[in-house]
């Protein structure tokens, strides 16, 4: 079976194949750094470094690019009240910052959180303030096409001209009729209150710094634009993937594609779109207080057991977080790490073989991570059963440990788990000298010293567990050591 | 005293005043990522941070900008060989790379080497490509007032015309008469053969993609135009502090000058060059071999030590390298570290108190940290006399904890030592019932059992040394506890 993929633009699976043989092009939206990143981002993120992992493991060379928005209003607009009087400083935006360092303050926040969640960096993260140029080429090429026009009051906007272009609408399969009008602006200036702004006129206020000379005047970027721009540029007039959150098809995604399209790019081949992330069923909302941030997922559970939550689900289906989804989670990442420890009792974690045809299938089959999963677990429970015989298991701890690597599961930065440091060797050996002491003071039947030692180890934090093959220890918060 | 700080342009010790009071606009060179970091860059990062925190604790804002030259010949040389059929995949460089890949790649490598040395990042960090916008305007400045010219043969170059700007050459004091021809090109397209390129014309197989149009023809930016462009963009037309390695004061910061005071800018007020780290008093060079690299450091002795040699010597020093500098580096942190863990029992390292006035004299010296380390260590002796003689040291300890943070000597981030996470946690728990158990044995004048504990503590990388006071212990390659 080869791959294929839901493409939402045909609402159909279609076999993937890539334009170049061996190598996958693949855009996928990512922050405007107006705020720290919330659970829908790191999803999102979660979903397309799978992707981007299973391609390779399938043998193609990947190409990525994923945007920073770094300016649009509310960028503009809490830069400016930080420097009101009555500014109160933030954990997020500690002090007075001019838009660019606010953007770059949030940028750095989201890089963050993907790295504290074993997300890959894409090949190249490119910044829409760093692609003026590109984006006035695209807007003279669709004025001179006939589907832009400089807006028709003084506003200095330059608009899309959705009438103009008969297939606007085809990404979400809606006629202009349905449609509702573009936000931006005062409809005055427009042909169509549907149109929308490629350039935003300056305004009176806002820094030079935030606009920018152009053939229409002194402005900044409209939101939709630089993905066209930054895509194509990076990525060529055809490309093989364009990637995003659900909540972008419309109106985002579809005016990418009009602007593009009707420019005379080939653009994207595939669409493909991650579903959200709801709270025991329903939407998150900030009003209804329904959320729950990345930080607090990570101050539930371990980091690994975070990633596999939010990886678990098919990227299509909406993700629903309830309370105890992140324990559920972290029991099924330490059943996998139980099982690698007995299996591997060397350690001996470079032993990845070959990964199994259902894992393979399920991947293949538009990433159903949830079938992918089932044979993981299908895996482990096997290997177990061998274990239990006096059989080697090695054979499968090898096959899981290829598993854990596409789905990202072994990169997840764990501060007190895996390989780490001096001090976790020193607390390994420590330990298991104070459970050899208690084994003897037990074989001695001196049942005080052993309960004394393992008090000490409890109140260390350290938590033992007496199994039919010997003691075995985890950390309270941390992983689970053989 | 105020803050006077040695400006390269006058040649002289200054009084620093800001253009706005209370707020300090500082711009230094970043890196070309073009490979991985050297101790060069990394230690010019540690001078600027030792700037900016200095600044912060003299109660300045500070709004600082630090560019990264993302474009050059290397790095479209290098991308372009990755695509050759002999391409040997390197550590550096894995695999085939669009230039703006292979940039970000060694761009995050240079992150990761000032983030494991607490450098903090700078406000904003610009990417040379992302203001081609602002070059081609101050290009266009400079042909108005008719200091630069496109190139008399078919380059498709633009020039600076350095015989129409009697000032240059004052940043560094000589005169066009002894200064070397720029290297940039055939110099049949230049007026003169010292002019410099502030445009370069596409050349045939270069990528599309590395360059753009403008009003001289199809090409890319040259070199030092990016930090005209960029730090008047975003820290205005004159500005404070201009930053750097000595080697960049000729000829990047003279042209950058000239450029910008050619179109009219005040641009920088104070200019500050850092010293070259040498080797045993020699050059460093790959082929005498003869170098170090940041990360050869940090696998010498911990980040916090590395830190601490990088940031000793006057910035505008030599700073020397030689077998043996790190451990004392080393001893010194933790002659200071064993100081606050005897003043400190409790660990309340947040009890910052107010700053030594010797020190303070020592910063405001143009950043003399050789004498600012020398209060310090004045400090810890006195602190430790106090202690033996039974004294409280608390005060001593919080001077220590605020010279610690100027330096950024406390945000060196520690894989094993500091505050930790619970493996760490375990283990004082467990060290600390080790020796209890021992003191126990001992006062028993059950030596044997004494003796067995020391000998589990050792084998599991635990120092342990009697003292007066009772046994202290640390990690083998780790930071003390008390």
């Amino acid at each position: 079976m080869a791959l294929r993929l839901y493409d939402t633009k045909t609402g159909a699976i279609r076999d993937f194949q890539p334009l170049e043989p061996g190598q996958v092009s693949l855009y996928y939206c990512g922050a405007t750094v107006q705020g720290r990143p919330h659970v829908g981002h790191v999803r999102s993120a979660v979903a397309f470094d799978i992707l981007t992992r299973w391609l390779e493991a399938s043998g193609y060379r990947v190409l990525s690019v994923r945007n920073v928005t770094d300016i649009d209003d509310k960028i503009l607009e809490k830069s400016a009240a930080s420097f009101r009087p009555d500014f109160q400083p933030q954990a997020d935006y500690p002090a007075a910052d001019p838009w660019f360092a606010l953007a770059y303050r949030f940028e750095q926040a989201f890089t963050s959180a993907y790295d504290a969640l074993g997300v890959r960096r894409p090949s190249y993260e490119p910044r829409a303030t760093g692609h003026i140029t590109e984006m006035h080429a695209l807007i003279a090429r669709l004025i001179e096409a006939g589907h832009a026009y400089p807006a028709l009051d003084d506003s200095g906007d330059v608009y899309f001209d959705v009438r103009s272009w008969e297939q606007y609408g085809e990404l979400t399969r809606q006629s202009v009729e349905d449609m509702q009008d573009a936000p931006d602006v005062d409809p005055r200036g427009k042909r169509d209150p549907r149109d929308f702004a490629l350039w935003k006129g300056h305004k009176p206020g806002e820094p030079d710094s935030a606009s920018w000379e152009s053939p229409w005047g002194r402005g900044r970027p409209g939101w939709h634009l630089e993905c066209s721009a930054m895509s194509t540029k990076y990525l060529g007039a055809t490309f093989d993937i364009h990637g995003g959150g659900l909540d972008l098809r419309f109106p985002h995604h579809e005016n990418e594609l009009a602007q593009s399209a009707a420019a005379g790019d080939g653009f994207a081949r595939f669409w493909m779109h991650n579903g959200m992330v709801t709270f025991a069923g329903e939407k998150m909302s900030k009003s209804v207080g329904n959320t729950i941030s990345p930080e607090d997922m990570l101050a539930q559970a371990r980091p690994t057991a975070v990633r596999y939550f939010l990886g678990q689900a098919h990227y299509r289906s909406q993700l629903d977080y309830r309370p105890g989804a992140l324990q559920e989670a972290e029991a099924a990442v330490e059943r996998i790490e139980n099982f690698l420890s007995r299996a591997l009792p060397q350690g001996d974690f470079a032993a990845v073989s070959e990964l199994p045809q259902s894992f393979r299938d399920a991947m293949d089959d538009d990433l159903n991570v949830p079938a992918a999963l089932a044979a993981l677990h299908e895996t482990v429970r096997a290997g177990n059963t061998a274990l239990d015989r006096g059989e080697d298991a090695s054979g499968a701890a090898g096959q899981v440990l290829a598993m854990l690597d596409v789905l990202g599961l072994r990169d997840v930065p764990e501060p007190d788990g895996g390989s780490g440091g001096p001090a976790l060797e020193a607390l390994i050996h420590l330990v298991q000298a104070q459970l050899e002491r208690r084994a003897e003071a037990k074989a001695a039947k001196d049942y005080a010293t052993a309960d004394a030692i393992r008090s000490t180890l409890t109140a260390a934090g350290v938590e033992v567990e007496d199994t039919p093959s010997g003691a075995s220890w985890s950390l309270r918060s941390g992983a689970a050591h053989g």
